[in-house]
C-alpha cells in the first residue's frame, strides 16, 4: 500500500525529524535522507529505526530497498508526498530513521588516546559545519569538539555536506572553556586560530605532540575568552582581504596538523 | 520618489539581472547586492551605472546612500519590491549594477607576469566556486581560469561567496584544453589534482617555478582529457572517505603553493 495522505503518522514524524532540531531531539532520532548517504550509514554498521521510500525509489533502488526492508519497519509513500517531506530541492525519495549516536565525554578512553582534535566555537553556517566535519575525517582528526550553538549535525545541510562522516567520526558538543581546561589538564597543547599578524605561522607550530585547533565563528572568530585559555595563537598567512572562510582556514590547519604529526 | 510597482522598467532590469545569466550577458552587467560586498566594489575603484536601494536601506545606510547617489542614477524602491528582487533570504535593500569585467587573454603580460595559476575544470557548485575565488586572492594566486560550465562569476551566490574576490583576481573563462598547452609553452608546469593514491603528495612538488593546479568536478574530478595533458598528477592523501570537498582541496594545494613558493 502506497500512503498518499500528508496526515498519515509516519508522514507526519518524518516532516517534523527532517525539518525541526527540537522534534530530533525529543525523539533523539533523526532522518538520513539521499541514496548514497543511507547506503554510508548502513555500512557504517548502524541500524535504521524505520524508513521512507517514495514509489519511485523502490524502483530506481530495488536493490537497496529490498536490503533495506529486511532491516526494519519500510513505509512506502507517493512521490508527491518524498517531495512534501524533504528538504532537498530533488528529493531521491530515500529516508531513513535513525537513533542519534551516543555523545562521547571529553574524559576517559576517548581523550587519553586522541592526539589531533578540532574545536569548533559558534560556527553558524550548516554548509561549513558539514564540510569541516568531512574534512576532519579525511585528515585523520581524531574528534571534533563543538558549541552546542553550532548548526545541528542531524540536521539535513550537514549530514550532506559531511558525506557520512557524521556517522564515523567522533562529534562532541561541549562548553569550549571547561574542554580546553580539560584537554590541557590532559597533556593537549590548545591552539586558536586568529586574525593577527603577530600570532605564529602555521608552519612555526610543533604538531608532533597532543593536540588541538580551535576555529571560530565566520564573522567574530574565536571568541576573546576562549582564545586567553589557548597555549599558543595561529595566524594563516593572507593577501589583500581580510580573512578566509572557516572551513577552508580549519582544511587549511588540520592539514598542516597532518604534514607536522 | 519611491518606485511601488513590480512593472517598473528599472525594478524588472534588476530582477532579470540579479536571476538571470542570460541577461547578465545581454548586457555585460550584473548586479552586486548587500552593503558590504557594494562597499567592497567601490574600494576597488569600480563605477556603478546604476543603483537601487530600498527605502529601508536609505536609513540604515545613510552615509554610502549619499555616496553612492554623487556617483550614478540612484532609484528608491519599497522594501516589498527589495524583497521581490533580491536573491538572498534577509535582503539589505543595496543593489549597484556594475559592467561586467575585460576579460584577460591567456598570453601576454598576465601569463608572462604570473607565476601561480589556478584552473578549474567544471565545478558545479556556486558555494564552491565562490570560495575558491576567495581562496585564491587569500592565498595569493595571479589568476583563476576556469571552463565556461563553471558557475557563473556574476551570480549573486558566487559574488558573495567570493566576498569581493571577483572584483579584484584575475577570472579567465578559457577551454582547458587549449589553457594547458599555452601555459605549457609559456614555461608553466601543470598539475592535475586526482583521486589516485600513486600519484605525487602535495609536498613532492617543486612549487619554486611557474606552476598551475588543475581541480575538476566535484562528482567526477578533472576530466581525463585535461589531467592527460598536465605535467604531473598530484593526490592529497586522505583517509576512510573518498574525497575532499572541490573548495577544501583547492585550499590545500593553494596553501602548499604558497609555502613552496
Amino acid at each position: 500500500m502506497i500512503i498518499t495522505s500528508r496526515k498519515n503518522e509516519i508522514v507526519l514524524k518524518y516532516k517534523k525529524l527532517i525539518a525541526d532540531k527540537k522534534e530530533r531531539l525529543r525523539f533523539a532520532a533523526f532522518v538520513c535522507e539521499g541514496f548514497k548517504l543511507s547506503e554510508d550509514a548502513l555500512s557504517c554498521g548502524v541500524m535504521p529505526l524505520s524508513a521512507v521510500f517514495t514509489d519511485f525509489a523502490v524502483k530506481k533502488y530495488a536493490d537497496f530497498y529490498k536490503k533495506v526492508a529486511k532491516l526494519c519497519k519500510l513505509t512506502v509513500i507517493s512521490n508527491d508526498l518524498g517531495e512534501y517531506i524533504s528538504d532537498t530541492t530533488t528529493p531521491q525519495g530515500v529516508f531513513l530513521e535513525f537513533h542519534m549516536r551516543e555523545k562521547p565525554e571529553i574524559s576517559g578512553k576517548l581523550i587519553a588516546d586522541a592526539k589531533k582534535l578540532l574545536l569548533l566555537d559558534h560556527i553558524q553556517d550548516s554548509g561549513n559545519m558539514g564540510t569541516i566535519i568531512r574534512t576532519a575525517e579525511a585528515l585523520g582528526m581524531d574528534a571534533v569538539i563543538f558549541t552546542p550553538d553550532c548548526p545541528d549535525i542531524y540536521s539535513g545541510k550537514v549530514l550532506r555536506g559531511s558525506m557520512g562522516s557524521v556517522f564515523r567520526l567522533n562529534l562532541i558538543p561541549a562548553d569550549l572553556v571547561s574542554a580546553v581546561k580539560t584537554l590541557k589538564e590532559n597533556g593537549f597543547s590548545v591552539h586558536s586560530c586568529v586574525l593577527d599578524d603577530d600570532a605564529k605561522r602555521p608552519d612555526e607550530i610543533n604538531f608532533n605532540r597532543k593536540s588541538a585547533i580551535i576555529i571560530g565563528n565566520e564573522a567574530r572568530g574565536v571568541s576573546p575568552q576562549i582564545t586567553d585559555l589557548a597555549d599558543e595563537k595561529i595566524y594563516i598567512p593572507i593577501e589583500k582581504i581580510q580573512s578566509l572562510n572557516a572551513a577552508v582556514a580549519a582544511a587549511i590547519l588540520m592539514w598542516e596538523f597532518k604534514r607536522g604529526s
